[in-house]
């Protein structure tokens, strides 16, 4: 079966890649968990990047976020980039270091710090050929509305 | 095969949205092409966005761009949103209302007026099962690759 | 009597919406309260959009805030909007998502969090044909006034 | 019949100001055209707020954009706020200084430079006590709806 | 001797406030201290403004902070505007509300939440035709320039 | 008479200057011109700060615009900033350099570009002492509310 | 002697890549001017920065400009970066993208388009251990006093 | 040996100066910490600028931050440039300050707060005559390298 790398610039990013992580084990993606920096560990995250058994990537990293870039430099499988909220600017340095990529080099970016949206486009990019995947995103997104309309029923 | 859904909110979107289509065409990727507003025809919006036979919608819209939320609002298929920039503060209102969607409904978004690398990312997402169409986007990266590699031997 | 309906997009939306509500308590204003999603529950938004019974809308909302819009596009009464601040970039997300409507749909924006102002303005629009509650806000604002001048006695 | 007011600042904001009154001929609604500043005519401005004939302010101003809350001070009638970009900041100064009011004073804010949303909101606060403007509003809607049809029927 | 009216737009502003009186305090400069609001006290404000025996006014608001150029609109003496940060958006929202004023119509702006600033700054005006008054405030800069050295010597 | 020396950094801020000079001009008030640079002509610029027979300056800059700053530090004059847009980021480096100063020197920002307020800031601050000056300012006051009742007579 | 690489992402950052060499030219430093992309390139961009005989690198790109960044983690040469503007949001994208670098990594910073300031940067860094260097750039500041000093002697 | 001075505008920014020092000690690169304001100080600043036994400055401030560039006013050395996080605007006021400076007065900004990054960045400058320093740093990145790959190991 397919699957998603999920990597991080730092340890630091974990709670992010938690939310993404939380969203694959839901949906029974497989997945892996990495720590690599695209600058002080450019070569192991371009071996990563090159890999053939992995088909979504999703690279988490602040500041001037180069990880998913760096990623996509070097893979033509789809990369999703999570921008992070480093403290400072609120994580505007990240959003556009992920989202503002040069012609011809996509970074499919989510809010800042969304993994559990980052976890969720994963599945539904997997799910583009895999019936059974896309049953359990729908039925996760009845769950969400279920939870919505719990929240109205309460508030009335 | 699997049909990429390229949607604008108003027909002065074209220009992104022609970028989006030159490289659906040059893939070989089926699509379809429309006009759609969330809030000016919000029922046709969500028709297009419940149809069975797309597999990747792109979403084209500028100011409070809730185009691209709209049709993920009504789909599991991957969504991917290009903010435009419609001529005040450069685009970050479409940028962060396309971006910044709330936890379980993800938008791919790319970079504002990024229509080329909207249509590079839906080709790689049906990519990651039909390992034709893989090829010919590393074909097109190597391509790239030249022009970068012939400017540099330009200026050298 | 007229009805304003009081709509968040998640229940941790109520400290704001609870303010707009004591406003609306104040001034004898008849209101019903609702948690519903633009994204996540779609169809039961437009559905209340629709209702004949409600005069003004407000639309309270974080990060990519399309709930005031999604109410609009299915609605010709006005929609008061409130960007809540969800955390990051200090509710600007919020802000351009509610404000920056596209020609032919407003939005009535009010200030980032101001539950407290968009009950007002909910009023004041109800108050157009309805002198009696203009009087009750005529009468709030006089309180407010004086408000500001005790304080500024004390100071003096 | 209830008046709408259109103040704007300086005549340069006199493209802003016609598309709001475009919108309310369109619509039949009464109005009156003024230029008005907060700050060099600050007591032609408060005499104007006074009038009890006027239903609705629509108040356009670029910059330090004071004018709509210096209006909504003298007023209990709703105060529509339009920011116009001057040039510099891409209009963001009077964005906020139009919507950022303190807590008991709302201005409801449109988009910058959004005339045309003004004019229609003014109509759409009037309708609420005026089902003949009501329809005449919601005709516009399926005109606007049509011109988006038409514009999908176009590109298909 | 002439007077510097300190005015603040809220008690909630007094700590910004303090830091002004400080300053005058110490430079010996008779000042009065008012909570007066744009706008719900319009007609207090514009009073205080006309007042003659006032020499400098310093306005302290946040938000669409008006209060300064509400006082500049009704006087010709010198006006200081403090924006205050009053939690979201760090303050950019009162800084532009007060320093970007129409032509014609001067805001002297200090930073944000810069009480101890504006102090000084009505002092230097006031110094303009006080020598004693220009000594003092020259005694004060050694004062801090020793400050920052006995820092230096620490770290040395 | 006291005397206000206008200062660029660079002859290219010559038409924000002008402004600045057109309005000191037409008050009489006696002005000096300069081209002084706080970064390449950091000696001269400081000789002009300490210069006794200059009461208000008027430092004219853009980018990290720290030439009101460096004329500030060397004198206890009141120093009047402008920021000029210098093409990129509309003029929020040179605003943000230029009033964010630290606690204990304020420089009197006007807006992005306001030579014309400066001018008249400047005036006004003469105007304190000077009560003929304080009655031109209050003329020219008087002409600026024609001309806004002129454009109003103009619409109505 | 030591080279600079003057090192752009694409040919359309060609004039401020000019800028540098102008400076580089002028200081009479030998460099090389190459065309290379963090992402279309990354293997011909690393094997340049692992280059021994450069002893500065200058990285001029836009956007999510990662490009000084990818050359900072294959080196430990200096690297200087030059935020390029590519028209949306100003150029705050690549300047927040070149100079929010992590801990450990920096990329020495300059303005947006400061090609100039990149290129003098340069010679300033090999001049550390280059006296005659140290002087050609002090005679470069010579002149550029001049030319401010004669602009001051023209304006007077 | 060739001196680098760490320079802070006050003694609040040490935490982010202490930072620097830490890896100008690991380096063993010889430093000299001082605390010296653009304002409050200049002459003290000119002087320490114009020493002719320090081969690098690295400038800490935050605010409008001026430290750095009135040093590099001064002197022909390469200038460091660390804008301060001050609280408000989260550091974008000392960013813009340090980088935007104006061409011919190059200031090597690193990112907000990153005292790190500023010491590292000093011992590349000096490390490109020092081939031991620069040997030393290539053992740092190893560190900084091993410890992300211990990261990657833990996660796995």
């Amino acid at each position: 079966m397919k699957k998603v790398a999920v990597v991080m610039g730092s340890k630091s990013d974990m709670p992010v890649a938690q939310k993404a992580i939380d969203m694959l084990e839901k949906f029974g993606v497989d997945y892996e968990v990495r720590v690599l920096s695209a600058h002080r560990t450019p070569d192991e995250a371009r071996e990563l990047a090159q890999r053939k058994d992995i088909a979504v990537f999703i690279g988490i990293a602040g500041m001037a976020a180069h990880l998913a870039g760096a990623i996509a430099a070097n893979t033509t499988s789809p990369v999703i980039g999570v921008p992070v909220n480093s403290g400072q600017i609120g994580g505007m340095d990240a959003l556009l270091s992920t989202v503002m990529m040069p012609p011809g080099m996509p970074v499919a970016t989510v809010g800042i710090d969304a993994g559990k949206n980052a976890g969720i486009l994963a599945a539904q990019i997997l799910a583009t050929s895999d019936e059974e995947l896309m049953k359990r995103i729908a039925m996760f997104r009845l769950e969400e509305k279920e939870k919505v309309l719990a929240q109205d029923s309460e508030v009335k």
